[in-house]
């Protein structure tokens, strides 16, 4: 076998896949599948796995038990244009290699984030990072956005000018808002993009970084969908309860009586029962 | 304020800390504490954090909200002697800094790991990388310590040979085995300390790495007092359940009926009650 | 010995240096020392270093020799104030720690870039990135940051009113222009920094940048004095002729003539003289 | 166009290609090719680069300017067998992907190093951490290969013998020696695995990891061999002196007289010509 090969991942290939009003994400290359992780897997535990022979059961195997490092073993490549002030946030990720649009080498291109108006709320007074559930009125909607327009309109304007005046590019751009989009090419293996999907794909994140997130998260379920399967089972949709919690309400899990053969029954693998109870035990011994 | 000052912190400073029969863990520097990472945290959220005034409950925050970027702020520097079979497993543990004592230059000394005999055990059955804890007869350790002891030295004899005849040192060291000692500094942050720690203070840890990070969790205790006590509630006795878990016992979550008052009253405080509430309600929605 | 202890490193701790007309850089700690390098890089070598006594010919043979992981033991952690246009290049170098200051928590200051006239320059046309040496005539100098100023202030003074109005913070930002000042704390060890300052203070780095990377350097000096001045003469300072370039030139390298005793009596140590003239035959050989 | 494709390349994966006595590298996976890494640059310099419309002279700059990030696009995934002494310096790259075969879950099997006879040497007394030319008599040849033969099937009887007794995984294999193989999957992107080439096909590196490096560079060069001349020439062979030497040779560098329209004539491009030019003026400004 050469290449690992899927046909719906292929079909993906070079798709733009529009994000926000002028973004987009585009699969531009990719390295592995599923099969890839297992085979790395299986090397790690050589003979050992005889009996673990299921290829899904052992994915699902490594995410729930943290065994991270055969899901490095899967590339992506995206090409994704993005406002600013999202590129500001994304970039935090540190384990990905990243080729941007230079400002200082080229000319920007007069495209600039509008957020849609459903889109636009209030400072949530909950959550300090976040949007309200309150809605704005339209006539301030209105306003807000043909501030935007008309001041990105100017930048952009006044920028071009300079540039064509032949003004340094890098200094040029400085009064451009972060509204602005640029691109890049964004190159990660597949654990660290459950990293970012993890923190990008949770209501904490800003909605506009959120929409790329899930689209990304589609492009990795067609390519990888019983590592996402598992990632969605044992990770995003897991949930984790601190000591202080489980001390507070130990006596309730106590009370839970549940067993075995009740949690098979109930949908567990026997193997995933034998986790459970063993959860159980560790919360009794806090 | 110039440097972070914490006298237990000092008094650690250049003590050799035993593990196991030769080895070692030495704290040679540290930079930062607690109200580091406060400091750096503050910064982040600028005005925002007025009102968690206190750097306790602030650092519970950051723990259990996984804002881990403040962690990153404090650093640890060790000096540690270790058999190569655990700096094997350890040197996986990629974001930290290393000077290992080199074989290639300098001459290995006769210092090798024996098993103390209550460690001697069978392959465990249920672990595939454990030891089980049946007893292993006593005439049967006695068998192994004594080859052990005799091969290492026969090894280390014929090593010694080989390097006092002027033999390559890179050649000379090939047939010696993995229980000797080598030694390293080995430089780390916090977060990636925690990490660390999460992994190797766990119970399926090899036995003789454990013991390192027993001894290294100790320091990391007295240097940030208040953050390790975070790790401990929030991170290494927390228990996540899987949402094939959650899904399947989802009626008798829903049967708990705790309230904030109740949680309040049970020893959280408000906030982590609402947080709580809120994985409840996250639970329904599975 | 606890702590290294430098007394005019110390004399820096938390001094504003100032960098543009709002900026600063601000030294909040540091681990380690040039006497911290030398000790992690006598671990790797064992006994094998008795000879080279001299912590500076240690220092200088590290650096030489790109032994890089010793200078990786000392730690330094910054408070940065910078334009956001110099932020998004910072921040390309990834082996670091940051926490910045969050658009989406707190309120952005009013403080904004503005170039000095005599940085104002037209576009290179040599180097694609860079500005010309060529004037720009005082006239338009001064409409552009008259221009600059007003747009700054108009923005900032929208971006207010909005933010008064309860409009969420991460919306109402996304018209800021890139000459926003942020700010982050920042925390890198000494083989990353050198590399940092290598390509920042660079002719072809932004004029802006270099400004932060000059100021950086100046203290690093101060911190380890021996390992800045290895660091210019072996990395900085020196030239790399490629394969292509040495092939051209063989023959006149040919023709230069230099024994050891020669170079000796140029300055070089007799160890230096010796790999210099390995060089030479390594040219020979290409 | 949807993956890469390079028949050389294609033809590579899967081979065995033998390194040692029992070692191989195989190419497991690759994404990416000479031209990934150019479009990848591309996107940074955008209209920037029009002009620099062909490839190979594009790549050729990108590696000597130092411009790394878009080498970064492509990735190599390798399956290995090597002894552990190889093992041990080849982990030190941190900047790649591992799965190794656990002495924890799995029997070793029974396949150790031995050198070839011509490889057995004295310990260099020039090179601290290498081996002289001397050659070493056979008789002391054929007692050292001798030694490690038995000894290695000693240890390996033993440890087996162990393994049957049901004596823990871990623990039976503490006394098998570091000439002992193993092997894992590894990933790195092309501009990590330069720096591995350029320290371990460096004279300094252990012979027996050297020739893993080459077998992997003839792949390297099947894969992207636009980008492998280009490293070849402007880095594995490229030479850089100090700021040191060059003041100390200052006046010959001056006396070279040497202008574009003869560089020209050697053979560089006019844009080379120019860089060299300034390099000699860098040498006469140190």
């Amino acid at each position: 076998m050469a290449h690992s090969f899927n046909e719906q991942a292929e079909a993906l290939l070079d798709k733009e896949f529009k994000v926000l009003d002028h973004g987009f994400v585009r699969l531009v290359d990719y390295m592995g599948s599923d099969s890839a992780i297992v085979q790395a897997a299986r090397v790690s535990y050589g003979e050992g796995t005889k009996k673990v022979s299921e290829d899904r059961s052992l994915l699902r195997y490594l995410m729930r038990q943290r065994h991270t490092s055969p899901f490095e073993m899967v590339e992506f490549k995206f090409h994704v244009k993005l406002p600013i002030f999202v590129a500001r946030q994304w970039i935090r990720h540190r384990s990905a290699s990243v080729n941007e649009y230079s400002g200082r080498y080229s000319i920007m291109k007069e495209e600039f984030y509008l957020p849609r108006p459903e889109d636009i709320r209030y400072q949530s007074t909950v959550n300090k990072q976040g949007r309200s559930e309150e809605e704005v009125p339209d006539e301030i909607k209105a306003k807000l956005l043909d501030y935007l327009v008309t001041s990105q309109k100017e930048a952009y304007s006044t920028y071009s000018d300079y540039v064509e005046q032949g003004l340094a590019r890098e200094l040029a751009r400085i009064n451009l808002p972060l509204s602005l989009y640029t691109e890049w090419y964004w190159k990660i293996d597949l654990h660290n993009l459950f990293h970012f999907l993890r923190l990008r794909m949770d209501p904490h994140a800003q909605k506009e970084f959120r929409e790329y997130a899930v689209v990304m998260a589609d492009i990795v379920k067609t390519v990888c969908p019983m590592s996402y399967e598992a990632f969605m089972d044992y990770s995003f949709n897991s949930v984790q309860f601190s000591a202080v919690e489980l001390r507070a309400i130990k006596d309730r899990v106590a009370d839970l009586s549940l067993d075995q053969e009740e949690l098979v029954k109930r949908g567990l693998s026997s193997r995933e029962a034998v986790e459970f109870l063993e959860k159980l035990k560790k919360i009794q011994d806090l």
